[in-house]
């Protein structure tokens, strides 16, 4: 259990927990159509809990809340970490605000993003080992384009979402641009740019995390981030 | 002009940035009722950006995209600070895990939160200067009970809102338990329960707030929480 956060005793050390986790939801056309969204006019934002960061090799716990109906559910994103303090920040000098890259994965918990939730996505996105993080951060040097990656998500080596981060409806840097908006993003912080299509709800049948399931969302230039599941 | 934060030189030192900012809506019958929602079965939970945060006597400032049209709105809130980390606690043990109390209000440019904003209510809620707070933190020990404080919010010396916390749905013992069912609550993690009814968009003709404005939130046993509105 990699559970970690700086300037917390409680937690081991070896993740930091950022200032602010933003979300970037329906980024990929394929995956708003699923879902039976139409495509978003703006970047959709919603943030999780800072404190439902996990690392690599950490676990995925289901909360006993999730499981009666079971409906946890993977999302593989490209994540971008902040490396210093961006407000109204033009979409062509957005990168150079960022410090650099790695994988996530957007844990949803269907049942209160969906229903129970009141329709905000907050709580659904917010249990504690939520936001899987790693294995590795790729500096900007080494990922000059984050427009041009293969992104895929594997559940116990099957493949549940291939896709490409060419295939976003807003880039990283209009994203960064969008968010920075009068709106102050601390160094540190996350911005998880979407999923593609394959998440387990939209299946037929679905499918939905289960103890002992091994997740890997890998993200071409920077490794795969592995998970497995428990239940709480 | 104060807005502040601790760890970050580019803001002056007095107010700190939590680690996270909770958010209950809905949480007053009479305002779930003036916004056309109906009574929510749980809480309904979505965050500001900690970034957003000003303090006593801090301005709040219009952004550019909420002026045209103008929709920025007030919302009077009883603030709760996380004293301890907060994990699975029981509502009757939930006041153990407050530091204090302070007024805030919810800032909220509705074209974002209702509209552009798909849904979700966080970029609406984010802009710099969104989270006024203040004017003082008042301890559990000088407020044994936060069901009982008379609540309001005065725009330019007139009275907009007005209520008591006992009008709750859920109770600030409810809200923490519910809140850190399975979800870390790191210390300082800042909670907004609610808005009473009252608020300007809700009215006929609708109120907004514009530039030279001058609001009030009053709450019994804390203080005046005093903030003017600026134009960008």
């Amino acid at each position: 259990m990699s559970r970690t956060a700086v300037n917390d005793p409680l937690f081991e050390p070896g993740v930091t927990i950022p200032p602010a986790i933003f979300c970037i939801g329906l980024n990929y056309g394929k995956h708003a159509q699923e879902t039976g969204a139409s495509l978003p006019e703006f970047p959709v934002i919603f943030m999780k809990n800072p404190a439902a960061v996990t690392g690599h090799d950490g676990a995925v716990r289901l909360p006993a809340s999730c499981v009666d109906p079971l409906q946890v559910d993977y999302e593989a994103e490209l994540a971008v970490v902040i490396g210093k303090r961006a407000l109204n920040v033009k979409p062509e000098e957005a990168l150079e605000y960022v410090k650099g890259y790695t994988c996530a994965n957007d844990i949803s918990a269907r049942r209160w993003q969906k229903h129970a939730g009141g329709g905000q996505w907050v709580r659904g996105k917010s249990f504690d080992t939520f936001c899987p993080m790693g294995p590795c951060l790729k500096g900007v040097d080494e990922i000059p384009d984050p427009s041009v990656l293969g992104i895929e998500c594997r559940l116990n080596g099957e493949v549940m979402q291939q896709s490409n981060t060419s295939d976003m409806i807003f880039s990283v840097e209009r994203i960064i641009s969008f968010l920075s908006e009068d709106t102050t993003l601390l160094p540190g912080t996350v911005i998880l740019t979407g999923t593609p299509s394959g998440v387990g709800f939209a299946r037929k049948p679905p499918v939905f995390l289960r103890p002992g399931d091994r997740i890997e969302t890998r993200i071409e230039g920077i490794g795969t981030l592995v998970n497995t599941v428990e239940k709480e």
